[in-house]
């Protein structure tokens, strides 16, 4: 397990942290299996989306602020209500399945640490899962 | 594997069952991986957001409601069709890693049982999953 | 770890793969720990929902069309943001547990592989997982 931290930089952003895991994976050796990818926050959650055009994860962004607006008839007094709602819309991890050392990602698929409620210092977690021998 | 009843009282609340999962990863006496905690119902999700203010997962489960009105034009007739919606959006499992015996959540993080469809007997199951040798 | 391919028919849709899924565990004989399903792509998804009435998932599709409409004020040039949205709100993975052998699913669970923007050829894959010795 390696924990790894990050640095976020707007209230809200989706950042890329797929290459950052594989390194994880090299690492560590493992040829076959599943990497879970774990966020330790409450206001930030992770997902799987399409790294290709950059305008994806805007348009859910955008899709997720107006199902979420961040000012509404919230009792929690942090203002970050939405923050949290958003975190658990998307997920506190992901896997993935592993083979022959790499992360088995579909071809328009990276793995996107989702901040909602930065800019913030962040951290998630790489776990290593077996497969059976 | 172990299978945990729990008794909801509600229609909606989330309840908090961090305590119930560490005690059985107490039990069973494993050092690294990760547990897994699984719904196996269709009413009811589960999610991991944060412990310390209560009014956080009310504030989510009143955003959920707002999103999945009760009632609305569904088909399924037996008048829970948001039940089901709001299962899928929280998802049916979590997934926490472990090391030396310790559930890693973070420090605002619980793990939640969410109801959607109470008041009812429920359980979860917890089944603990292998780092590689 | 196995590949499956399907073939959707429609732009939306819940296809129950509950059943394949089963078939690849009985191949591979293992007796304990989960089953990982893993979709490879980024307008599509999965998650556990009931198989019983089968308005249920229509209504979910509904719901999810609802909240994320097909024609919005998207980035995106493809004209499928709203299929990346929906796919990030089920998630890319589902984890069940296994006994004796066995997909441990509730009583009204099944494993629905989720298209939003078909008809298209896709594929899913069953990652299996080991509980500790």
């Amino acid at each position: 397990m390696k924990n790894i931290a990050l640095r976020t930089h707007k209230r809200c952003a989706f950042i890329d942290i797929t290459r950052k895991t594989q390194e994880v994976l090299n690492e560590c050796g493992i040829q076959n299996g599943a990497v879970m990818v774990f966020v330790p926050h409450t206001t930030a959650g992770i997902t799987i989306n399409e790294n290709a055009d950059p305008s994806v994860v805007d348009d859910l962004l955008d899709s997720l602020g107006r199902l979420i607006p961040e000012k509404g008839n919230y009792r929690h007094s942090e203002g970050n209500s939405d923050a949290h709602c958003k975190a658990s819309l998307m997920g506190s991890s992901v896997l993935v399945p592993v083979k022959n050392g790499e992360l088995l990602l579909g071809r328009w698929q990276g793995i996107y640490f989702c901040e909602f409620d930065g800019p913030r210092s962040r951290q998630f977690q790489v776990t290593v899962l077996a497969a059976p021998e």
